[in-house]
């Protein structure tokens, strides 16, 4: 019980970006980016369906109903995305969604990151910006199930597997 | 990635109930009810704070503020509620919730059935109404974190701890 309750008992004042869009300085490896390239980040949920799905192509995601896709953003309490801006063009290069009781608990889905901006950093940069959004939102436990590969990514930003023994459990039919 | 996919790939079709209260049959021992007892099943919202506080307090949770637990009720994509009703009488004896995307995912928080109806297989009958409900939602994802004490009973329900390696993971502040 303590861990569950224990968390934010102070939860400390994060302010929120007044618009959807927020630039971050980002250590992202200058090997593929030209000095102009900017990383943007959004909370902005008019995203282009087809580009999103060009992402998690990119990322060998097996495909979903782009209707159901449409209705899992719109029912999200937070919808991250991380943008390359070059001049006046935008790519989406980074992806990552909250479902929320807007209270205690949020549950980060989808996290994606281009293979090509993939190692510069971007992936913790787009949690980095997850997190303080639901930390605004004063929501006091933050929790994702991660495959395999990517446990120890999440234990570099402070996630804990199984704490006190709690385990995440997965449903399916008989 | 097939793990995550393959669930649901033909969604069986459950009905739902057109009212929100709904009775079942429950095999409860019965030794602390009468015959005259039945155990209905709900998903209406407007549960008494108060009700479900003394409902809490019973299992031993620490105590929330009202009117978070207020917001995180409206915020929920499903609430079941389970009560004994005797006569004109209805008491609230166990509750769940869960946060959803309404598509893909749902997680579900805050499972508890009163201490004197434990042991009866009412913690069964009320997860079998949520799975039902989340079923007939076309809810592909069914997920929740199990404290130590109860994975072996949601594993009883068909869940899985940690399937092909899914770690649950929490973060807390540094």
């Amino acid at each position: 019980m303590g861990f569950w309750k224990t968390w934010f008992s102070t939860p400390e004042s994060v302010a929120t970006a007044k618009t959807p869009f927020e630039e971050q300085t980002v250590e992202a490896g200058s090997n593929s980016s030209s000095s102009s390239d900017r990383i943007v980040f959004s909370t902005e949920r008019d995203i282009d369906l087809y580009e999103l799905e060009e992402l998690c192509d990119a990322v060998g995601w097996s495909r979903r109903p782009l209707r159901k896709v449409k209705k899992a953003i719109e029912h999200s309490f937070l919808v991250a995305s991380m943008w390359q801006v070059r001049g006046n063009q935008k790519r989406l290069i980074g992806f990552a969604r909250a479902t929320s009781d807007h209270a205690f608990n949020a549950t980060i889905w989808d996290v994606v990151v281009h293979p090509d901006f993939q190692g510069k950093g971007l992936g913790k940069a787009l949690m980095k910006y997850v997190l303080k959004k639901l930390r605004s939102e004063e929501i006091s436990n933050v929790t994702l199930f991660a495959d395999p590969h990517v446990v120890d990514f999440y234990r570099t930003m402070g996630f804990m597997a199984d704490p006190e023994g709690i385990k995440g459990m997965f449903w399916y039919p008989h």
